[in-house]
Formats: C-alpha cells, structure tokens, sequence
C-alpha cells in the first residue's frame, strides 16, 4: 500500500492556532518528521505516531534539506502516512516547495495543509492590523535570510514603496535593510514581535531610526513590522 | 456582566481550515455576525447563538459597515459574547482593523483570532507555493479593490518588481492591472483560483499577455497569483 505524506502548517505558535486539517494529519500520522515548533504540544495529537526530530543546524542546510526529503520519501514508500510539521504555513519561507518538488519526482503522493502564518498572526497579537482600509492596500512578506544562490536578490528600497511590511527571520540583518528602508519611507515606525502568539510573546516598538537600541532589546525569532499601521497598536492594545 | 467580541477568521473555505480557537469562540457565542463564508457550514458550532447576517452591498459600503460596528458595540454591551465571522483572516483586507478601532474606542473588550488567509492556501490547493527559496524570497499581497478615499495608490509598477504577487478581489481591474505589471515584470506567468480550497475550485492558468482570454474563463471571487512561482504547478499537481 503507498504511503502518502502530509505537508502541514502548525501554525504560529499559539497552540489553539492550529487548523482541524492539521489535526486530522496528525491523527491518522505514522510518523512525524518536525524541526523547531513554537509549540510542541501540538505534538500530542500524533498519539501513535513515531516522533522524528529533523532540526536545522545552520551550517549544513542543503545537505540537511535533502536528507530531510530522503526520510520523507523512504517512510512514505514503506506504506506510511507521514505529517511533515513546520511552523506557520508550510510555502511561505517554509521550504515547503523543495520538500513537494521532491515528492512529486519521486512519485510519493502528497498534501499540503495551509496553516495560520505568523507573519499575520504575530502582528495580530501584538494590536498591528498588517492592512487598514485607508492606511494600507499592500502588504510585502519578506525574508530577511534570502537564500545566497537565488539569482535575482531583493531590492529592499523597492520593498519600502509597500505601505505595510513583514519581515521574517531578520533580527539578525535588520540594521542593514532599515538603512534602505528609511531612504524611501523615512522615519517610519517599526515593531519586533518576539516569539508572536506565545506566552513568551514579547513586543518592542519604536522608528527606524532607532533599530541600532531597539535591535539590542530582542533576540530571534522575531517578526518585524514597518509602516503606519504600527501606529494603530497604541488605540488597540487594550490590555498591558 | 460586560460582554466580549471576537473578530475570527474563518478561513479560506475549505471548512477543515478553520483554527481550534475559532471553533472554542463559535461555540461560546451568543451571538454571530457573518456576511459573506466561503462555507455556510461553520456556523453549525455556534450551536446556541443568534446568527446576523450582515452582508455587504457593493453600494453602501461606509455606511454599512458603521452600522455592523455599531451592532457589534450594541451586543457586547447587553454582555453577550459577540463572533464576527470573517473569510479569511480579519486584519488581511478584512476591515478587521476598522471593526477593531470602533470596539477599542466604545470600550468594548475584544479579541482577534487570525485565521488561514485565502492569500496563501488558494494557491497552495492549486499547487502553487507562493514562495520557494530559489525563486521567491518576497511577496505582496494587495487588493484590486482599492478604497477611493486612500491617501497614497497602488503604484503597479513598482509593486512588479516582488518575485511574486498576489491579488485579491482584483478580477474586475486585472486588465489594467497586467498592462502595468507586464511593463516591469515581462511576460509573466499568472493564475487565477476561483473559490480557492472549496469544491467548487477552478484554476485558470496563462500568461500576462493572455489576460483578457483568461479573464473571460473566471468570475469573482478569485486570488490571482503572478509571477515565476505558478510555473511550479505544472510539477506539483498529482491529479487533475
């Protein structure tokens, strides 16, 4: 009998953020193959399933990645339901992509399950509606940690046209891309939202020009928020 | 006994898709606002509430929506717990942000639970990964449906330099939109995914160029995807 694996999005981190598809997949999982979770009670839903770690390393990523496709085909090819678990949504930054190129080539039947992703999610806990009606209609997701053999990099002072924009993993690059950013959009306001929909949930909040003192307050993972819609948290955060 | 408004996001439509908080907070609810769902049948959790619908004309809009804020305000404040049911995500083009801002200034107590956003799994259910690490790392999500009373407008050309781009509730205006896009962007793949994640889905798959044929295969409402990324789907749908 062929297996089939399930590329399912856990979501941002708040446990209860998790979809009922998701939960399904679990369920019915022989194994699970996951890497770093915000939450990995989620994990306790795959009551009978083998439980495989497959963390990153920073180091070895594309030998990593190709092992972790590996491991899925072989266990679907054994007969197996396999939920491959990633945070947030398994095709925004997730690799998510690679890992179904992968499967189709070999043939292995898959499903991909979208999940919430905190480059809404977070903003949301933290009182920022990454859209207003008159404030902003356009909304940019980036990665701050771009893949260094993509042939066309990204244009940050391009991005800063956007009214609202969300930057994943890019604690580390920030300083940098808020020096482009504020060419085009000034001295706008920008939040870092550590950990976002966790209990650990942290919020640091100021203008681009001061990403050098803000930056020294967090540490990953964090999404970034710039635009105007930062401002609105002020009138929405109704609890401290 | 002061009542409590939550503002969920019921997801794309595939009602699988919706998060376990959003089923806890239809469940609690005394009272739902809905208008438009992709699927009707998420309503069944909120097994004990009074359900209102509150769908939105094209014509009034302004006006229409102050009167949901203020039904909103009204049944809070008799201490019900108040579900406004939203498609998708409320704070993505969802006027969640308005609904939010005339709760935070009534006073009235309130909670956003985020939900999956048809922005990603319309084209993940039609087999397009919005982004993959060698051939996107940003995209931008923007409405063809552009308040008339916004300050700044969508500059289309500059929005064509995101490796891929995706609209919503922008079939009406896609014509315009392209002749812009095509400019910087070139040629570029785009697909349209008529009701994305539910039974009745359609994709429509071309070319920039091709966009007033295509145009004529869909109706509203689609996500339309453009750039590189769409070419993925010819790889990645195991099934017709």
């Amino acid at each position: 009998m062929a297996g089939k694996v399930y590329l399912v999005g856990a979501g941002p981190g708040d446990p209860e953020l998790i979809t009922l598809k998701a939960v399904r997949a679990l369920r019915e999982a022989d194994v699970v193959l996951y890497d770093y979770l915000a939450n990995e009670e989620l994990l306790s839903y795959a009551e009978k399933a083998e439980k495989i770690y497959v963390g990153k390393s920073a180091k070895h990523h594309a030998l990593e990645q190709e092992e972790i496709n590996e491991l899925l085909i072989k266990k679907a090819k054994e007969g197996k339901v396999v939920v491959r678990l990633k945070g947030g949504d398994p095709y925004l930054f997730g690799r998510g992509g690679e890992e179904a190129l992968a499967l189709a080539e070999s043939g292995v039947e898959f499903e991909v399950v979208p999940g919430v992703t905190s480059a809404i999610a977070a903003p949301s806990y933290a009182c920022i509606p990454i859209t207003h009606r008159k404030i902003s209609s356009s909304l940019a997701i980036v990665t701050g940690h771009e893949a260094l053999d993509k042939q066309k990099r990204i244009d940050w002072q391009n991005i800063a046209k956007i009214d609202t924009i969300v930057i994943l993993m890019g604690v580390g690059r920030i300083e940098e891309i808020a020096k482009e950013i504020i060419k085009v959009k000034g001295d706008a306001p920008i939040a870092f939202v550590y950990k976002g929909t966790t209990k650990e949930q942290r919020v640091v909040v100021g203008k681009l020009s001061e990403v050098k003192e803000l930056r020294k307050k967090v540490s990953p993972p964090c999404v970034i928020i710039i635009g105007e819609v930062v401002k609105l948290r002020e009138k929405l955060c109704q609890k401290k």
